[in-house]
């Protein structure tokens, strides 16, 4: 983890308080291109969209790819508050990422390191290299806040 | 399998010919209420939208949820051509999707009877009951010769 890393954690951080903020889920995510500069940005917006595939890797995926002009996003680099569920891991190998740089693990959850850990699979066709805990207290102190205040 | 399911079906496998014709991955899916009234069809538009998530499972879960105005897909039915990938098998489990039944198998993507096994994990918190087979070998036929013609 880098310097450069922890601006991009920020921003990821940024998009996860403003979904709180809209009431989704608190999980934000930035993709970066080979240059460093930034792609995509986005929160969970699964409620807003009545979409259940709008976590905040997918929008940002999306947004990202739709701005490229392309299907693959070749050398991207995406930052993620949380440790990606299986559908965002997979979209995320489909996608070519690069390197997935995410925050706070997700046992429940989590597709990456838990679960049906996509990237351990013989048939997965593409690993994007992995770092993990970057942020990773701030972006869990936020999940835990949010749904403590659901319990009420 | 009932009769009704072959109406499903034969759609499902329309819209994977459409997707053929469009030069996309020929996968098509169809997703129906519990009254048994179609709510989406669709099949992969990956290249024509530059997404990677646009597999056919997705695009009709979005559009279905659209058409509801809800994230869940309570009692509701998907009828796909092909097995899902690890992607759209836990978009699928999020949508809350009633019964799953896919075409043909898919021995290097897909992510319900191989590789991931999204249903499989002891963290998957929803699981379709599934059934298989249905147009298989028009499906895996489509498949075939997409691919054989992409070869040339």
């Amino acid at each position: 983890m880098s310097n450069e890393d922890d601006v991009w954690v920020e921003i990821a951080l940024a998009q996860a308080h403003a979904a709180a903020a809209r009431d989704e889920v608190p999980v934000g995510a930035v993709i970066i291109d080979a240059e460093g500069r930034e792609l995509a940005r986005a929160g969970n917006r699964t409620r807003e969209l009545n979409d259940p595939t709008a976590h905040a890797e997918v929008l940002a995926i999306r947004a990202a790819c739709s701005k490229l002009g392309a299907e693959r996003l070749w050398d991207c680099d995406l930052y993620v508050t949380l440790e990606p569920c299986a559908m965002c891991a997979t979209a995320i190998s489909f996608a070519r990422i690069r390197r997935l740089v995410y925050g706070a693990p997700d046992a429940k959850m989590g597709g990456v390191a838990h679960g049906a850990r996509v990237y351990e699979q013989p048939t997965c066709h593409h690993r994007p290299s992995v770092d993990s805990g970057a942020g990773s207290e701030a972006a869990a102190q936020l999940l835990r806040s949010f749904f403590k205040a659901k319990r009420g």
